[in-house]
């Protein structure tokens, strides 16, 4: 029935109930189990959001947003069924002031198709969590990557969200200032919300300068602990680098072989550098000797862009090289804690998985005190995917333990609803409150965050 | 009898109705009218804040925060009358890791005793609101200053916040992870509620490592537009300056006159450079060109350390100078707009006062598109207030229909009540049920920021 509302109201061409898009919007790039929703809608303007909700409301139908498909906790799968919303055809520019840095664009615009019509104007969208996701998914989990250690996270490249709520009301979180203390802070409420409180339908950032001069360097330690000690070290010299980025023996043995690279096969670090040619070359100077006074090996810098590429190419295919065997699938951590807990924590990390017998790498943002595992089972052995998951549960709760979070830029979906209570306490039942009073029928993509 | 009770459970010592504390507790620095609270109490910690709350829900009776009483829109003002709750014995670090660069405080610690702790760490808290506001204090109206350009505001600088809401429930709203992607951002909501949906007892910071050189530079320009054009200039130029400061011709000439000093009488920038010495002399260089393009005159640059805090003295002075005369009054804007439309509301700004007959400064933090105007009037004479007050209002006005806020740092409490409509329009309602329902006896600060 409601399906027919929404044909009549949206047009049959924004309303698919096609097998192919059925499967489509059943899953993400987790491992999480798929399910299809009943129908998938293409809204192109606020109104259809609007009405779809509205249709939902009175129907009681599940509503879930469905952006690149690129997220690694299940957020985009519909498992109540009911709607899943897909924004591909909501992903213009309504607004760009390259004089204020600042954009406003629907939430189905990806970051690549934005960088492309930005860059030209000498500036960037620097969050990259490596997948080509849309805007629109990465403020609802508050999406970071290799270049928030400079610039943060999605929550803070936001001036302003349009959002539709529940009831359907259209409301504006915030103003096109760069700063404000006027109300309650409803953007960084749903930034990483997940879908949960509102549908986003007009996104406005905060726009970055081209760095002028870029520069890489690569290094080599004995010990994991010793990179997490050497990223600390960096971190205090007070040089803001553009990324720094942790790779295991493990992993670089294996993006070699997968990709024929030529990486010494030792703990990693790779690190960006980013300003004017001076400051840049004045930087990994003091890094090299800084680097080199901690035992690090194989200084390497690169000034070439292709050469550069070439690297951080290496650093984005290590979440494939690990599943290049079919059938194979994977489990991974997605911890972040203080800096001064993390030499402790890769270590305890690479114990974990060198005692299960499985295999598994480790990577991440160091310089955030972010990092990932991703361990390797055979689905059909059972066996394995207890260990794996076993491994992962050890590491977010170590991991809250030593004052961090189960996830630092994954969101919670389903794989994290487990910890909330362990890591919010009794700050959950306000979480849960104000989802009651935001959306009271709970339609809005439920069974993710909370139970 | 409910002070009868606060006595019994915390002691006479930690509660007050002497006449001066009262009166103390009365007001801020704002020209709101003060009221008189009917008790003052000192917690010593987490459990008196409870017990407070406790005795107030029991009684109904509203508790208003007060921190250093520097506020400037009337936020500790206990219009209501009931409790004062005032931090100074609050103030202690609980938690300090240079390491992480992080440090846990109580929020009745001022920004001037934190900073003599962590300095000699090679770390600061570079907040700087003017005033020596307590910490808590800052939180609670999302303060900033001249450093926001670089570092954002305070609610950029928080990892934690612990926080006794109505009901005495004790939460936390974060870890001590730079950044987190699980569940609500409750820390974002806290920054900036004024007090109104709990008390913060304790907060965790990030810290900054102080920057191993500085340099000021100063210029003039002919019209305050070309020194919002400049402002915009040197955003775009991707340098990230450490201060951008406008302050227009009558307010250097106020500041010559009563302090004395020197400036040139024209519409001027204050800018600091922080970095490595090279780095910094280098950007020095490239921002001399982009001013001198621009048809700047007067540049001066000082290195000598004394040179520079004289400087940054007359301009933190600014706000006393107009006030000097006995019995004068003031009202001040703290607009906030995109950068692109401040030229034309600072020459706007300045038609308006030019016009009332009053004598107005202008002067702010351009590079944040936030500024000030201070306009003096004799509070017997009815008229000049009103003019004043009409001037104040214009410019708010104006700002929220250029796309921006009518208060980029003082906060709402009475004084912005009138615009939160206009501003935030239907999320307005959404702030109001989360007010209820954390608040929903309306204890908490009732009267501020909703009518």
């Amino acid at each position: 029935m409601y399906i027919q509302q929404l044909i009549a109201k949206l047009g049959t061409e924004k309303v698919s109930r096609n097998e192919t898009e059925l499967f489509r919007h059943s899953h993400d790039e987790s491992p999480h189990i798929p399910v299809e929703p009943d129908v998938v809608c293409f809204p192109t303007c606020r109104e259809d959001v609007k009405a779809i909700l509205e249709i939902a409301k009175m129907n009681q139908i599940p509503v879930t947003a469905f952006g690149a498909g690129s997220g690694l906790e299940g957020q985009a799968i519909p498992i109540k069924k009911g709607i899943s919303m897909n924004f591909e055809n909501m992903n213009k520019v309504l607004d760009f002031s390259p004089d204020d840095m600042l954009i406003t664009v629907q939430p189905g615009i990806t970051r690549m198709q934005l960088n492309k019509i930005i860059n030209r104007h000498g500036l960037m969208f620097p969050i990259d969590p490596g997948a080509d996701a849309t805007i629109g998914g990465m403020v609802a989990t508050n999406a970071s990557g290799t270049t928030a250690v400079r610039y943060g996270s999605m929550r803070d490249q936001l001036l302003d969200l349009e959002v539709v709520v529940a009831d359907g009301t259209v409301i504006h979180t915030g103003t096109r200032a760069k700063k404000s203390s006027s109300g309650y802070h409803l953007t960084g409420l749903f930034a990483g919300s997940e879908g949960t409180l509102g549908i986003i339908t007009e996104i406005t950032l905060r726009l970055h300068g081209i760095p002028e001069h870029t520069m890489m360097a690569t290094c080599t330690f004995n010990t994991l602990e010793l990179c997490g000690i050497a990223a600390q070290s960096i971190l205090q010299s007070g040089i803001l680098v553009m990324k720094m980025e942790l790779l295991d023996a493990m992993s670089i043995s294996e993006v070699n072989q997968y990709y024929n690279y030529n990486f010494p096969v030792k703990h990693s670090l790779f690190l960006e550098f980013a300003g004017s040619k001076s400051a840049v070359e004045e930087e990994v100077k003091i890094v090299a000797e800084i680097m080199k006074d901690l035992g690090a090996e194989d200084w390497q810098v690169a000034s070439d862009p292709t050469k550069q590429r070439e690297i951080w190419k290496a650093r984005h295919e290590l979440c494939y090289v690990f599943l290049h065997q079919n059938g194979i699938d994977e489990v991974g951590a997605d911890v972040c804690v203080p800096i001064s807990k993390v030499p402790n924590l890769v270590e305890y990390a690479r114990k974990l998985i060198d005692e299960s017998g499985l295999k598994g790498g480790i990577w991440g943002h160091i310089g955030d005190g972010n990092f990932h595992t991703l361990i390797v089972f055979h689905p059909k052995i059972a066996e394995e995917r207890e260990i794996a998951e076993g491994i992962n549960e050890k590491l977010a709760i170590r991991a809250i333990e030593e004052g961090g979070t189960c996830t630092g830029e994954h969101g919670v979906g389903i794989g994290k609803i487990k910890y909330q209570e362990k890591e919010h306490g009794d700050a959950l039942s306000i979480m849960k409150n104000i989802k009651q009073l935001l959306d009271p029928m709970g339609l809005l993509n439920p069974g993710k965050i909370f139970r």
